[in-house]
């Protein structure tokens, strides 16, 4: 379970995206969510759109790992794709915040968990990206800002952190560390047998 | 400080030199030893040739980090190049084998050590490479053989296992460690204050 969180605006989106595009080995949980789709956003691939009563109905029936209220909505990764992925020795990927990561490792499926935050290069580049965007209106984007604040300052809860200046460097770091940590010995599985024959000379 | 092992022929001296070529952050623990030069080797930079006396010296005076008997030779690490790498914030890189990796694990610089193991695909193919570089005779790569047997036993005592089939994907496995843990937060010098810097707004 590799989780990567950042405030909102500091690439979190993106390099989720770009990883996955290159690595089939790894697919992403998609949350669930109360809030209202963004323009372009789709149903079932950025996230799961439910209304609170079907939102209530997956807290009730134990079917999230997690979930937090942000800005009045609530968000919550599903537990099925989870269990799949994993019981099927492939990766998985959790585009969640500082909560969804705390809950996330006590939860019964937090064994195996390597965390990453990306930081901004400064606060002043971070405003600069959610103005861009364009899509908030000034006063989401300052209660972002003051978000943003709260969510790094949950920075030393995380294995590996990454300053995103650029975004082919971090992406090339992000990937780095999802080699690496796949090579750890307690995590391939059948190296013991592989040695055994490798020492049985077949 | 970063430790590669394999048995013999299984790679690891081309992989340091190759990663040593393209870093200029890492730096090699060049070994003391008491063996002859091979053709080509040079004097301070693959070994420290030293003769009996000279290496008692080193061990008389708490200026290795670890030695062993290895075919009837000594080898050794010296303290003071280790020292210095560490002072300065830089990585180095230890060619050793799994009793120099233990006595540098238990070693007063042993703090923090990421340690990496090279396997062969086969031992047929170790074979091969060993009888190819045509340097040593027959029962002397049957000695080889089985000191590699011996060597690869050892594997579950590292951090991270390698299988060199391919030289081109093992180098970029090898640099993705040291990538990765280069990042993790732990060993980043100066993050908190970078954090503290980026909240204040500078």
């Amino acid at each position: 379970m590799l989780v990567l969180s950042s405030p909102s605006g500091a690439g979190k989106t993106t390099m989720s995206k770009r990883l996955l595009a290159g690595d089939p080995q790894i697919s992403l949980s998609v949350s669930a969510t109360t809030r209202t789709p963004r323009v372009g956003e789709m149903d079932g691939h950025d996230y799961h759109f439910v209304n609170n009563a079907q939102f209530d109905g997956l807290v009730a029936t134990g079917q999230l790992l997690e979930w937090a209220h942000v800005f009045g909505n609530r968000y919550g990764t599903p537990r099925g794709p989870v269990d799949n992925a994993l019981s099927e020795g492939r990766d998985i990927l959790f585009d969640i915040d500082w909560q969804g990561t705390q809950q996330l490792r006590q939860s019964q499926a937090g064994g195996d968990l390597v965390s990453i935050f990306l930081l901004p290069p400064s606060l002043d580049e971070l405003h600069n990206r959610l103005k861009s965007r364009a899509a908030d209106p000034e006063h989401v984007i300052t209660s972002r800002m003051s978000r943003a604040a709260d969510e790094i300052s949950h920075w030393a809860e995380y294995d590996y952190i990454l300053v995103n200046d650029d975004p082919g460097q971090c992406l090339h770091e992000i990937r780095s560390i999802l080699t690496a940590e796949r090579l750890r010995r307690e995590r391939q599985r059948g190296l013991a047998a592989f040695v055994r024959d490798l020492l049985a000379g077949e």
